[in-house]
């Protein structure tokens, strides 16, 4: 696989064209961020967690992004049940894993929906993605980074048991599938001083899944897409609220010339 | 009726002069919009919804806007609880049935909502409207569109059943009181990649109907208010988050002037 | 103590440097703001409600904020687990009483709270801070405001009892300690046409708190360096959409510079 500016264009036509149905049971801080980031890519993002509808709302989804940034017990019975019929379904799974090693329940609730029912893609920082699997580990807070070789370790372990593709984000994005890592190294420090980058990260994740087969490089292509956005964007920001906001410009006029001159993936 | 840009900016001089408190039960994707754009318009919100003070915060507010966009058990608890409340102390009630069509559960929710008191104002786009009446409907995420004309015969049904105006929010907003139709044709194709455009409307009903006895001008006004500073910021954005910025300026600023200018109501 | 632009600077680049987590519980409308301001400024901000894990989510925090804005029983639950396990720890509990005096409910809620483990600093504006004492004050809404003279006789009694700062905010912000007040006089009107900058200042306090020993002191500097950056926003500004923008950006770049041009602080 060579993932092209070409390539990444035809899937941003393919979602501007179909507008897929991206469902979200993601966090309280970051829930308008993300919707926009969706509509701002051209996906129809939907939000419920209510047990009486979750299963009911995955059957018109295309994709399903469960992020546990805000987590309370009853959030929790619903991502399983959204999680197990998105699975019956056959959508797209996307997990991020808010927080994983900042307290005992996070670590497990995101491990449990991992091992339930197997993810598509999961994506984290550092030491979150390091949480999931290794217990030592220790996060400071939901913005936090561990080194990258050993998480990769650990993103080589966890795509190989769940048969995921696993996502280390940061100032460089390392894309795991089994022996393969692929590098994506656009995006800007400023993003980082923004809420939520990261889960709009995954909710871009999941709008390329539901229009491409390869996980693997629907991870990819929303990562590149992500990062070049914010690079533009920072470009023109005087700082985190301007960020923010030619942000989703940027997304909702991304051209593949922009991709062209700017994608820096390395296979 | 007669609805005038001077008439408009009357209520929006009451509006700015009184700050009426208009309590919301809305979703999380949009409640910092919602409360944005009510503060950017001269209003004064409240959040509220928990069962133990939600009748008590009714009793300080001029207005009460219900919106099921993220439903869960113990919400709608408190959403029929201060509708009672709203229904016994006489403030208009409007409703907003995000995403009816897409799952029983929103669509028995809502349809529950308006039986129980007959709201003042249902606000909703063509497929959310239909779902209120007609079994058929179905609806594809929150943004879906339906035919409207088949939305307009389901609004002039709910309007006379309820005793209600129903405004269909599209490219034309069709605003429904018995016989009667108002179309406003101000907005902009942008506004629909902002998230919570739509339930905005919705708040502004509600700031609208605080502060005016006919509830079908309320609603033309608040549509019209909305899409004209919609529509002025679509010209200056780059795209949905510029829109987003300049909508809430915009909304702030608005002189009789720009309405009188921009104006679209066929009656 | 003298309050000086180059201690309200070396202070933040404390903050820049140290990176403290703020553990917030706060309300839906405001979260996402929280959060950004929180890193704009450069403090790392988490948010966690759920009883499963709050206590172990505030033994990585330097400050505690609680913010009641939108209430229901479990978050009640999990604010007095937090407080109290932050008590514990000895860090800053800083207590935004929103809407106190609107209902009952949160009246109580407030007063309990306070009550249980005496905060480090209470914020609130005039009316919320009297609801705190006085039985016959009235709040209409979150945003009113009450005379501030009797607002702060209020808080000198609040200040005695439980030995914690008591910060009015409005046009000019009272900061008490016992029979100290110090009177920060920066700030715009247009702040108050934003939802949830009161919600930021209390967030801002946690974040000085953090790092400086004296609690007076650290109120002092957070209500300067929000009046600072929202003064400079507002100057920018073309209504409240562009002055969230600006602010969040103004935070992220203030200066001794500026701070040293702007500061109005009076003792």
């Amino acid at each position: 696989m060579q993932i092209t500016a070409a390539k990444i264009y035809q899937s941003i036509e393919t979602i501007r064209d179909k507008a897929p149905v991206v469902h979200n049971i993601t966090n309280y801080v970051v829930m308008n961020n993300t919707a926009n980031a969706l509509l701002a890519l051209g996906a129809s993002p939907v939000m419920a967690h209510a047990r009486e509808e979750v299963e009911e709302m995955v059957n018109i989804a295309s994709a399903l992004v469960i992020n546990i940034g805000t987590l309370s017990e009853s959030w929790i019975y619903s991502m399983f049940k959204a999680v197990g019929q998105a699975r019956k379904n056959g959508i797209p799974i996307i997990i991020d894993p808010v927080g994983a090693g900042a307290t005992t329940f996070r670590t497990k609730t995101a491990r449990d929906l991992i091992s339930s029912d197997p993810p598509t893609i999961i994506r984290g920082n550092a030491s979150e993605i390091m949480a999931l699997y290794d217990d030592r580990s220790k996060t400071k807070g939901v913005d936090s980074a561990a080194t990258s070789d050993s998480a990769i370790v650990t993103a080589q372990k966890l795509s190989e048991i769940h048969k995921c593709v696993v996502c280390i984000s940061g100032a460089t994005d390392y894309i795991v599938e089994g022996g393969r890592i692929i590098k994506v190294m656009n995006g800007h420090s400023l993003m980082t001083r923004v809420t939520g980058l990261g889960c709009t990260a995954s909710a871009l994740c999941g709008a390329f899944a539901a229009v491409e087969k390869s996980s693997l490089a629907a991870t990819v292509k929303a990562m590149a897409v992500m990062g070049i956005a914010g690079e533009m964007a920072a470009e023109k920001a005087a700082g985190p609220g301007s960020l923010q906001m030619h942000f989703l410009d940027n997304l909702y006029n991304l051209s593949e010339v922009d991709i062209k001159q700017r994608l820096k993936v390395e296979e």
